[in-house]
């Protein structure tokens, strides 16, 4: 299997994770203020969903260039993935729905806990099929963010049953943390390509 | 990234938006003409917004096919424009179920105003990484449609209040100012592909 | 823009509605024969409609293999079918629902009656592109069944309200049509092929 | 048609159904334990079902690998095996919703008969197509698994009724079973690559 056709699934699922959550805004069978004042929490958690699933989706993509050959391994690592991401329409519609309460957003953290670890487990799986001279081994380094950020959730999980703010805090943190344009990857190949 | 992952991300992401809007036309529970009577005005709206997605991933197209070097602040301001289409089946659904009221129909303007301006700005962040020889600024010139939509919406916005239907109208003209065929980016390859 | 891209945003919109159907068959909330029994009539429509869907699927494949160039009438024309492709989930749960009650069996042979036409249309786009050395042209022929499907679609919506099973009869005999093979377009591209 | 447009738009529908089955999982009104509890049971069967479908989109890859022209029986037999793995989110639904009580249970096992016995067809309709010296039929060879399943699954059916935890265990066993990496096809095209 070629690494293309294992992205254009995951592409897909991704696609459609980002595109269903806004299924949880549910339209309201009214139409003045007071319907909609309800929607605001389900649309801010909306808005932390779509950029993490767009971080995972431009991860993803910049990891799964480096790989030539998926075997099994990569391959279930990649579902397994994909299950984790797929669980954040639930989430997030349940956090958005009960106003950031605190169990929905300890739930909240441990799917972003789990899709965190599953990316590291796809990450360890294509730098084992690459070997020693792998080229996403060198791309990623010491991949500081990518071990920040299941410490951070797990840190907001039983917070969120004390001081929930702060857990919303760690999560829309780490965000950002990926929203800082991640040149590790990109610069890796820009020798090649500017020869 | 080249530009083709990006354009199949969105295509995917646009088909979806545009196909589960249908699931705000409920199916009722009954089978006569009284059930199906309120979801006239759901259609409605439904058409309006199939016709501006349309125009969305047709524009979007003829834009992409320009690029060929995808930087961060393209994948992101990219994301950005995906973000608000991904609100029509919402607004579309609240609009039409509540038989084009004031308050929907000006958030209707609303979610296509910041569809607008993400739209410049994704064409703006093109253009910038395209540098003086831009073939997409070539392409879109002084853009007369591009500035004339997003002061129609915002005009729409309050005048939801006071005269709906104006807003209604509004809306559609912009729709049917699109849909004549855009000639400006074709005939700007034009030269090249008669070479 | 290139037939690749049309036929990617196509199929894309095609597997969603055909799939998003299947969300009319609503999980009951009971586990006996009793809370299941109803879904008999949306299960037997949700069958029809994936075959119609199937069998667009597969014609709009075959009509787009000989299409080079995509103008903006050619693209309009298919987003006019995708349009009423995407409603067949809205009349079969509601046909379905009200076990083929005289009114959503004639809504049904109302979309199908103008997907039909809208892929006629697109049809006739295409090979006006083409010119008078057509290829489709060629390969559809006297189109046969091209004309006769939108005349049983006629025939079965006032049918609905005295015979509904005849329209019923009728729908499912349009689809077998479809289903025997159609060598017309791949036989004329045989000869290529052998050479 | 060539497999690339059979195999993206089964890989399609196949990355919306394992997608859309989440939305089962209803998100509660309330934010604690009590109302999370009951969907614990929805999620055992959304994740026994994404690992089955997870296998079928694997296998189905590398079924359509082997193929290099598509005719009109095998595009018939894909689309009737994407017409049952399409089922699946109604039986993941019904079965979780209700606790594994026996009717859906059994109805779980009858969709993953049918879904085998399609995958069956499919595979014999290329197998034909190929000829005396078809490479898949090389790779499957005795196709053990692809035997036994369907007799777990017709057995599991009737146990549903009297102990439908063994009917569970059948079905995870199954899941299991396909999980173990199957190096049958890959392997009878590893002295190709090797050359």
């Amino acid at each position: 299997m070629t690494s293309g056709r294992l992205e254009a699934f995951s592409d897909a699922v991704i696609a459609i994770v980002i595109t269903i959550m806004v299924l949880e805004l549910r339209v309201p069978h009214h139409a003045d203020w007071e319907s909609i004042r309800p929607l605001l929490p389900v649309f801010l958690a909306y808005v932390l969903s779509f950029v993490n699933l767009g971080i995972y989706w431009n991860n993803h993509h910049h990891m799964l260039i480096t790989v030539e050959r998926v075997n099994g391994r990569i391959l279930w690592a990649n579902l397994h993935l994909l299950f984790w991401l797929s669980l954040f329409p639930f989430v997030t519609g349940w956090m958005g729905e009960n106003e950031f309460a605190s169990l929905p957003t300890a739930f909240y953290g441990g799917v972003s806990l789990l899709a965190a670890i599953a990316y590291f487990i796809l990450q360890t799986a294509i730098i084992r099929e690459q070997g020693p001279q792998s080229r996403l081994a060198a791309a990623v380094g010491t991949d500081l963010k990518g071990k920040i950020s299941p410490v951070l959730y797990l840190t907001a999980i039983p917070l969120a049953f004390m001081f929930r703010w702060i857990s919303m805090a760690l999560y829309v943190f780490v965000a950002l943390m990926w929203l800082v344009p991640d040149r590790r990857i990109e610069s890796a190949f820009e020798p090649e390509r500017s020869r």
